[in-house]
């Protein structure tokens, strides 16, 4: 798995507490984060592209979540990240060989192929039901309580608001 | 995931019906399989080196199951090819920064290490509760008749016999 994913998912739950339209800029989230700057860009680049944030002024502006952290699960973000693929991947082998089964006979995948399609199923189910809303009191509120105030000047000195999405001109 | 974890898992069910002591050649494997036979010593080695199959003669010798395939779940060939490490590597993240959590409150894993944890675990329960015995119908018998056929024909021509394993001379 791509390690973005941990810093994606960190940085997903560093916006959830901000409400509506308040944000962090990417200095401010690499930073938080102790990553290197062109990393978190990448990652913060899929998550716009994916939808579950939105940035106001391309790659060095601002970013927000771009839907309440209840309706973001940690597999939309994996996935963001990680991409769509499953990770096994049947290549038919059964239809090779000097045994291949005939591809008329394919239709239904491969008993090995289902099973790992399953297994693959139940990961995404778990992951789907876990929303940032879930995670966010564990993940910010961690630590102690100089801890919890040290956050909260960090996030006074950073947030910022981004300004509202204009409605789209109706198409005339 | 290495892709060998198909070819893997074919192996191991083209072995599955054959009964204590009886193989395939390397050959035989790569060859039924339509895949190159260095591809396929590098499989049946990682299985041998799991315990999963054991080989006569080096890895040019036959190969066999080394247990009944009852005993023998997709999770252990998933895991023979494909490493153990998580798919989800956790670099706790959350101790770097001008906001790190002091490593004496990082005992737990984070919500969102366990989180991936959980989901990790769903995955591979799944795939421990399938054994080789249960997929077996499904793929030496998908097809039709005349698959099947040939099938049997191809067993006969190529499966080989292996020498009983010796029992270690006792320590003296
Ligand atoms: S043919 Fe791909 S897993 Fe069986
Ligand atoms: S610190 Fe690694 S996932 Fe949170």
């Amino acid at each position: 798995m791509n390690k973005g994913v941990e810093w994606a998912v960190h940085a997903c739950a560093l916006l959830a507490p901000l409400g509506a339209g308040r944000g962090l800029s990417l200095a401010a989230l690499a930073d938080y984060h102790g990553v290197p700057l062109p990393y978190m860009a990448k990652q913060m680049q899929l998550l716009s592209k994916a939808g579950i944030v939105r940035t106001s002024r391309g790659h060095t502006g601002g970013y927000a979540l771009a839907r309440p952290p209840q309706e973001i699960s940690l597999w939309d973000i994996k996935q963001a990240v990680d991409g769509s693929a499953p990770a096994f991947r049947c290549t038919e082998i059964r239809q090779k060989g000097p045994c291949a089964v005939p591809r008329a006979d394919c239709r239904a995948p491969c008993a090995i192929a289902a099973a790992f399609s399953r297994a693959e199923n139940a990961y995404r189910d778990l992951l789907r039901a876990i929303r940032l809303s879930d995670i966010l009191s564990d993940v910010t509120g961690e630590g102690n309580a100089q801890h919890m105030l040290g956050m909260l000047r960090w996030y006074e000195a950073n947030v910022t608001v981004l300004p509202e999405k204009k409605p789209k001109a109706p198409a005339s």
